[in-house]
């Protein structure tokens, strides 16, 4: 499907510089692009391929239309724009709407008619499918579980009982939500199970990545803001709270009860502490641990650069020691005083 | 479902103080819990919350009856007694027995009466199904593989030929037990696959968490004993043995052929090397990596704490120099010697 | 199935020293191995277990021969020679050719007549499964998916559209291949989704592990170089390449458009931050992490060596003042170097 130059600056809302009626059929990396493409510049380190570009046309911002002699759309935001064209350009494939006869859906759940479920999909009673939504191959849909208009429950992902989300949600395959919270009583030696009585709860806009788990909560609901996206293999234990707009990267695990503000990145492979509160706009960087709340917008970082690892386990070793050579300079401070 | 405080109070061996018909339906937190609602009071942080609770029933212990004026149950250990009031009280939903006309049933397994057999579930030759299991929509049984009375798989778990399971365990959405281990034989730079031919053994009251793998062993099984309780997004490696009550939270990882004890306890992303002995008893904090043998029960850690950035990055500097700093102090300490 | 001694020598190119009418049906360690067994020494440690070994014949190399009286085949690697002999003594289970009736096949994908497609198996739109491929119960193959001779997609897998792979691939039970890669472009608080428009390829005898995800490119595709290994729960973010043979230990992380070479070995849990480049032949140790590109074959680690929490946490406690430390060990250097 191609638009026209034009068509693009109207809808989002750019400001054309070049031949409006360019042709524009997909979007490409600026030394990949040529005839038909549009490509985006918003990093120096990419200047001479912007020169050397055939795109059909390429976004940029104001400050930089000078370095690029074709047809352009200025933009506050690049990136951004680039995003919500690509959107257009390479829409998702849609299966048809309509229940596949393999499917096996409760004669309780409303399935909306302009839904769309996959092979083999299971949707139990009380389940209710909003409008556009599409569910996959193999996904379960648990009892009385609330899936808004135009989200995407992706092939053998798993959406248990109760579980509500809101409007353009994506839940990748083998994503599980609302499997029950890890919680025991110990009793002696033994563990005792304790009910998961509480729900998932997701907003609008919220992604979930593939093999992504986010438990039910003890009492009351683990609660995901809107916009929040979500990478792989993340586990979001029971009764967290995420706010809006907050990302995080693959492999990163907060513990039970823990609130997150809103507009947080976290880098991969982080870990959070139970029953902590991080604040707005914190920052963490890979392989971060949280062991205290935070309180104060910032970046934060935890570990140990990498190296040879003969001479890390010199290092490593001497670690063991630090405090011992905290209060040796210490001594040596002292009678350095003395003289 | 409601019972009478003196139910409670007569089935779990709980004294009672107060109104004995006193009508008790569900469990709730001490901040949000009113008539019908059964709480439990356990940490002096939440002693102005007992006391303002309007519960129908407290369970606390007689050191802490003075606390409250309310009805009152009162207990040895009133967390584990909560747990299994709240058991009783929210009884998992339970899916009619039976196989769904949906399920792939191989004619040589043997299903139980009182089993349920989901939408879709597959259960290979000669599985065999205990009573009152519960096989969710979209799991799949090997050939062989047994898994015991009162036990769950939860939907789109996959549980491989010849995995065995006690009674009453718990295996959540997307757990695969059974997969192959990881076993590799080097040929100059080809790897050449080791047949995996072990088994996975589950003991009694073992649940699994979401996503959590636990793969088969090379030559002899994978052992898990009664009553472990693994969180999500774990890995257990070929012919590791974890003992009786264990748990270990989400996100830990155990390489091959580790031995754990029993009563150990792993907090969140955990990380032990391969071929070790863990003693009973050893308790690991979050993010603690593990090396070498642990032959003394005590409480283990390892990482570094969270600081902001740009002083992380500071101190992280210094740690490559760790050993040649160490050497420079004891330079110091002998020239102060000398004088 | 049983074999002659010799006719594995001569399979498998191997010296044999002893009976060669020896009947060989089993694999089984040196301490277990007895009559009908075939076992293999490579390791000093192991000297006493195989003088008293018991099995019908033992792979071992030239050097060790005169450690062992009994049947022996000589190998210039015995682990390896054990692996294809392994390989033939224990093949894996085969389902019989066909699509089970279970299975949605969709019209237009082409299912080779030796392959076997098993219940509830969904195959969609254009995709190819070649000679002697298995696809397991549950498993989803996306539209023009291809799947090369001999590859075993294992129940529960889900292959998304237009992921390619070659022959002999492994992909076990929960792995993801092909969902979308995380990219969002900021726009003030919110994050606008990038389309995903690359793909996912394998290159010939790949295994990926259970529940691992390799996510589709943006624009480009993630590569997989052949033969190699990837462990449990590995994340492969988009436009990750990863060079042949190379091998990765369970819950290793690889953020986006890294590129990796060939015969590199990561140990469990590694990270790897984004946009880097890795050569050729290097090593990870556990839990490392890497931020910045390797140039130099080698091993590499990084993390804190454990110890009792009590004493860890005073160490730890003084990491963050070991850039203070620094300085003044450099202030009292100078001092003792002006007397």
């Amino acid at each position: 499907m191609a638009y026209l130059l034009s068509e693009l600056a109207e809808e989002f809302n750019l400001q054309l510089v070049g031949n409006p009626d360019a042709s524009i059929e997909r979007v490409a990396g600026l030394d990949q692009a040529g005839p038909g493409d549009i490509s985006f510049y918003s990093n120096t380190r990419h200047k001479n391929a912007l020169q050397a570009c055939s795109a059909s046309a390429v976004i940029l911002s104001e400050d930089d239309t000078g370095l690029y002699a074709g047809n352009k759309l200025i933009s506050g935001n690049p990136y951004a724009s680039y995003a919500r064209i690509a959107q257009k350009l390479h829409p998702r494939h849609r299966p048809a709407a309509g229940i596949h006869p393999t499917a096996s859906v409760d004669a309780t759940a409303r399935i909306d008619a302009t839904a769309s479920i996959a092979q083999n999909a299971v949707i139990e009673a009380d389940a209710d499918i909003g409008a556009n939504c599409q569910v996959g191959a193999g996904a379960y849909i648990g009892r009385g579980a609330i899936i808004g208009a135009h989200s995407i429950i992706f092939a053998n992902a798993t959406v248990h009982h109760g579980t509500r989300m809101g409007k353009h949600c994506l839940v990748h395959s083998g994503a599980v939500l609302g499997a029950d919270g890890f919680g025991h009583a110990r009793d002696a030696a033994e563990w005792i199970f304790i009910p998961q009585l509480g729900d998932v709860e997701l907003g609008n806009d919220v992604s979930i990545g593939a093999n992504t788990t986010v438990d039910r909560g003890t009492l009351g609901d683990t609660v995901i803001g809107d916009g929040v996206k979500l990478d792989n293999l993340i586990h979001i234990a029971h009764n967290v709270q995420i706010g809006d707009h907050t990302a995080m990267a693959a492999g990163c695990g907060i513990a039970g009860s823990t609130t997150i503000g809103s507009r947080c990145t976290f880098a991969g492979q982080v870990g959070v502490a139970d029953n902590l509160v991080i604040c707005d706009d914190a920052h963490f960087t890979g392989r971060a641990v949280v062991l205290k709340n935070i309180n104060r917008a910032g970046v934060y970082s935890s570990g140990i650069l990498l190296d040879e690892t003969t001479k890390w386990r010199r290092n490593a070793l001497r670690f063991g020691q630090l405090d011992t050579l905290y209060k040796q300079i210490r001594q040596l401070l002292k009678e350095s005083d003395k003289k």
